[in-house]
């Protein structure tokens, strides 16, 4: 069964007078000159399609307003790098391409956006990182593959070099990273672990003789897999592999350190040729980003110099001692992978931005596209069925939703990066984690059906559904697998549940735990189980408090059933047992986050039409969520049957509303043709766009 | 929030005596020689994978069995299909290539099927539909572009040949189109329209000095757009467009007599030169399905005989008159569009295969994949975790499930060839839309799942979900839109229902309704809701009930608010109000059909252990399709909370069971090597195949 769902029982039915004044006051806000008639909404629309695609009277000055609302401090950044490629023909991706050259044109992309266009992101990822990764979103509005690539460069080898090395590092390396003279990679994953770094086979074995590392890969399933930059550009790699150092275990034998990373060049400088003991193999094409060139690497017995181990939480002296700040190899493991976290953020925020440019080419589609209609009367756009603002309309609603989260999670980061308070480093950890599984697992999904949503021509490439589907798809894995992230989530909930049992502080994102903690160990109200009315409804109190309720009552209950197995099969067999439930405590209360950052944005608009524009998106954020589990309402009772179906039928309604100001949204969004490429979903002029891409 | 759902309270807890006993038997079932002892499941998987990738005891035996039961009488032939290609290294698809190479190899690829392994595709259909669709199955397992063009040529090409004209068309072009000397197109779809076939504009003007109709097309928006065959292949084109006649119209007007189908010259026999008056360009790179050349044809007044109207439902007499046997425009519009059902047979048959492979390469990556595990123990199968049990396990189900449901179609549409009866036309047509609709749907989202499952080597483009997503996604949208063809559904289960009413027969798929009309026109049963047995849940009759007491339910709402509707907005507009449910009644309908269809394969398997196993997997499909829709079930108190709790707690149960027979359950269906292809998805071997494949 699809996700729409009907209660089995009129979803609708007459109007009731609260219901109709609502609808005349908003299509008033939008549409001053209509008088406040008690038309059907249906036939207020179908009279608006046959006069040909609408805009809503003062619709460019409400997405103009948005726009403005919506628009970050880095847009003119942004702009800046769109022009840039809007002025070198010679660095547009064309439609189909081969792996090789794409690859070729995705490294010239990212030299002349460092060395023509400037821009040093190394230096803004340490300075401003906020900037850092609205230029990694802008570069991935051009070709997600430069994104990426860009993201390996700087994120990944350069972030190895800033975050996990010391001063030494930098100076030798930042300004080569930083120009691109220094292509890398960052050798972490290998053919056997992705998920369970901790298991990693490569050794690094020092070699007390010579003052040395040796790198070793002691098994096929040890071979580094999917390294991006390896097949063809980097130079050197970050590569992770056991500390192993001689005598120093039991009764003389070697200590097993665990898990560190060691800068191994790969690559001659001059010649490029790959140096002696390494093997790299090409791991060929992808299911997308093949503008991006991943290697698989093997290292025989390579040396390298005391001095590239990244020596900042633990390091080895002269005589093949270690010595670290941090007491254990698990808290050393998690000081490594928690400077990592940056990827995550990333990877979130450049997911809302593909959600976006989807968003719009369907959205714009949908209201040119006019298919049937009533006997002897014009074709309707698409966008006035019923089931078409049931697939697009939520969507929508939801990148607005995550817009205000992903914005929130970098201002979050960059305090982290500036204060290293320890409250927030462990809020931006979780934070970014639950951001990343839930939002890149729910574009990936929407990109399909605006895929399908367009029909025959959402299929032809230039229209771009396939591209940024199969691009985006592997955003579900790489910086961490998402079913393993929302366990991390889930995790973290379980220990602020314990702590504050034991009377301890919450982090600051979880505050909200506290109050639900003691309000909620009570039964739902049976009173407001029966409220129906739309003041109610769509009130942010009681959408919070649906929300929070469930996932303090997922997390309530998990905590007892994870208690009573862990008796009979140990922590590991009871948290397996229990899995589907933990990850679904963990998307509730990602939800709920999301939710509250909306909420806040609604409330801190500063102008008045805005605001409700807003305030309806919000509306239909919260109440498609809470239909969509409605089970779990009803079976606490949480919401009464009658309550139930006034959610059910207020959703269609509110996306209805919506599609109303679906191309005022779609603007506000302030993507250039550039970006948008479709010619489906171009602001203007989409058919004839396309049948002259086609050759008439 | 996912499809996963928590409801909230402890999923499972002590095992009743039943249910222990139940899992005894299992386990004896499939381990005869293990004690019937009492360990816990868990500890058992995790014993059996700490040994590495394990098989039941007796699985090759199951598996076999199994296989033997699946296999259709077309076995053999698709063998043949499959060794012959075996033997054709050249035939064999790259994992990349280019838009044009692969047009060109997929050319060769169908020209070496009919001329040297002497397949008669054309005479299959018209003698042995069933056979034709085992070959396009397997045509489509070596690469889905073959089976799509073969699909073109025959199906549709060839079907408007058989299935629209007469003798004089089948003696001229029969042996040409199967032999492959004539390549040819379908030329239905323009720009502006897909599914209102009926709104098509290009026109067939009949010329009565020279005997001849005039082909044009009228506007940019009338080119005939997305046709297989036409950018590179085709010799001929059946075209779609509106025959007018001058002056037999009222007052010696023109009359437009609605859609037919004219045979179209467009290249020359011999040069392949484009013929005059046609412009044709081509579509250009797509999605997928690389191989098939797709493309748009203007007609600038070109001249055909009049003897290239496919004339079997309406014909043109020399002095320009009209003669049909068929009443109305819409009647023979409906005979026209009816004649093309096998397309949409073709398609929910091959989506099956297609989801088939997806899952095999899913669960066997699974089973070898390890990740994790209890602390100082050895690391356990991925698919050891609930959560990945979750994700596969009732896809799994559901490809068995989809396997009984289009075997029956294939069937039916056998003996509606054979016996043109009138009740089994009008099965088959509604049927065929349901089933195509609802599996494409379902197996486009499960190859997305199934490459997220297998993590980051299921992004690598050998591993194959690329190219199956890819070139699966359109079987949502040609041969009719999936939200079109769930509405055809719709609207005839309203026919039947207001039918029934007045005291007709209802056909034969359709029967169950008599008795629900009458059985649920009263409450839910009190006292049934709270029964939570596993035998009352595991029984067929408790499941069948329930699927289709949800139907009746949604049928008689949607009826209500259907007439209450109209009253205000015209039959259009309360359709439009209604679209939601309308389809979710469909997606309820076809689900019915599908479990009664499951159940029936069942009770009729032969052998005792294979049949156990059987309604393990059928159990699960059920279970888990009622659960997903447990809002709608408790809303209506068909089901009390306990017994929610039960079914949400045995779906989970019932996933773990499955897991342990997974392997033999992929194995059963029999997919050679050469189909399945991807390294991490073969047998045996996995891992090396693959350091192989990247070049270690």
């Amino acid at each position: 069964m699809a996700s729409r769902r009907s209660s089995g029982d009129g979803g609708d039915g007459d109007e009731s007078p609260a219901m109709r004044r609502l609808r005349r006051l908003s299509l008033h806000l939008l549409n001053p000159s209509s008088s406040p008639s008690d038309q059907e909404p249906e036939a207020l629309a179908l009279a608006a399609c046959a006069a040909g695609p609408r805009r809503v009277q003062g619709g460019a000055e409400v997405s103009a307003s948005l726009a403005a609302y919506l628009r970050g401090r880095h847009r003119e950044t942004q702009a800046r790098v769109f022009e840039f490629f809007q002025g070198r023909p010679d660095l547009q991706t064309p439609v189909e391409m081969s792996t090789a050259a794409h690859r070729d044109l995705c490294f010239r992309q990212l030299r002349a956006l460092v060395r023509d266009a400037g821009v040093r992101p190394l230096s803004l990822m340490a300075d401003d990182p906020s900037e850092y990764f609205a230029v990694m979103e802008a570069a991935g509005g051009v070709d997600i593959s430069l994104g990426v690539k860009f993201g390996v460069q700087y994120s990944l080898w350069g972030g190895s070099i800033i975050n996990l090395g010391t001063k030494k590092h930098r100076d030798k390396f930042f300004d080569g990273i930083d120009n691109l003279d220094i292509p890398g990679c960052f050798a972490m994953t290998e053919l056997h672990h992705g998920s369970n770094v901790q298991a990693l086979q490569t050794t690094a074995t020092f070699d007390p003789v010579t003052d040395e590392f040796i790198i070793n890969t002691p098994n096929d399933g040890a071979i580094k897999w999917w390294i991006g930059n390896a097949a063809v550009h980097g130079k050197y790699a970050t590569v992770f592999a056991r500390l192993i150092l001689p005598l120093q275990g039991k009764a003389g034998t070697p200590a097993d350190m665990g898990i560190h990373a060691f800068i191994v060049p790969i690559r001659d400088l001059e010649t490029h040729a790959v140096l002696p003991g390494i093997e790299i193999n090409d791991c060929g094409h992808k299911i997308g980003l093949n503008g991006v060139d991943n290697g698989a690497l093997r290292f025989r017995s390579v040396r390298i110099p005391r001095d590239n181990l990244l020596n900042r939480f633990g390091d080895v002296s002269r005589d093949g001692k270690y010595t670290s700040s941090l007491p254990t190899i698990n808290k050393r493991f998690a000081a490594t992978l928690g400077e990592l976290v940056g990827g995550r953020v990333g990877i979130a925020y450049s997911s809302v931005g593909i959600l976006k440019v989807a968003v719009t080419i369907a959205t714009r589609y949908a209201l040119l596209r006019q298919q049937f209609g009533p006997p002897k009367q014009p074709e309707i756009s698409v966008l006035d069925y019923q089931s078409h603002q049931h697939k697009l309309m939520p969507m929508l609603a939801s990148s607005y939703a995550f817009h205000f989260a992903t914005i929130y999670l970098v201002d979050k980061y960059s305090e982290m990066k500036k204060t290293n308070d320890e409250d927030v480093i462990a809020d931006v950890h979780v934070l970014s984690s639950g951001l990343k599984a839930y939002i890149t697992s729910y574009t990936a999904k929407s990109i399909s059906i605006c895929r399908e949503s367009c029909g025959g021509h959402g299929y032809a490439a230039v229209n771009r559904f396939g591209a940024l589907r199969n691009d985006h798809d592997i955003f579900q894995t790489f910086e961490g697998d998402n079913t393993v992230l929302l366990q991390q989530v889930a995790g973290d909930l379980l220990k602020q549940y314990q702590e504050k049992f034991k009377g301890g502080t919450l982090s600051v994102t979880w505050n909200y735990l506290r109050d639900s903690m003691s309000t909620y160990l009570s039964q739902p109200n049976p009173v407001t189980a029966r409220w129906e009315g739309e003041d109610h409804l769509r009130d942010p109190n009681f959408q919070l408090d649906a929300f929070r309720y469930r996932t303090f009552r997922l997390l309530h209950s998990v905590a007892a059933r994870l208690q009573k197995h862990s008796k009979t099969l140990g922590g590991f067999g009871a948290w397996n047992r229990c899995l589907n439930h933990l990850l679904t405590l963990a998307e509730s209360h990602i939800e709920s986050v999301i939710l509250a950052k909306f909420i806040e944005a609604v409330k801190s608009c500063p102008d008045e039409k805005t605001r409700q524009v807003l305030k309806l998106v919000c509306d239909l954020y919260a109440l498609d969520r809470i239909w969509k589990d409605i089970g779990t309402y009803r079976n606490v009772d949480y919401v009464a049957p009658n309550k139930a179906k006034a959610i059910h039928k207020l959703t269609d309604y509110l996306s209805y509303q919506v599609r109303l100001v679906a191309r005022e949204l779609v603007d506000a969004f302030d993507l250039p043709d550039l970006i948008i490429r479709a010619p489906i979903g171009l602001q203007s002029e989409a058919y004839a766009q396309y049948t002259q891409h086609v050759g008439f």
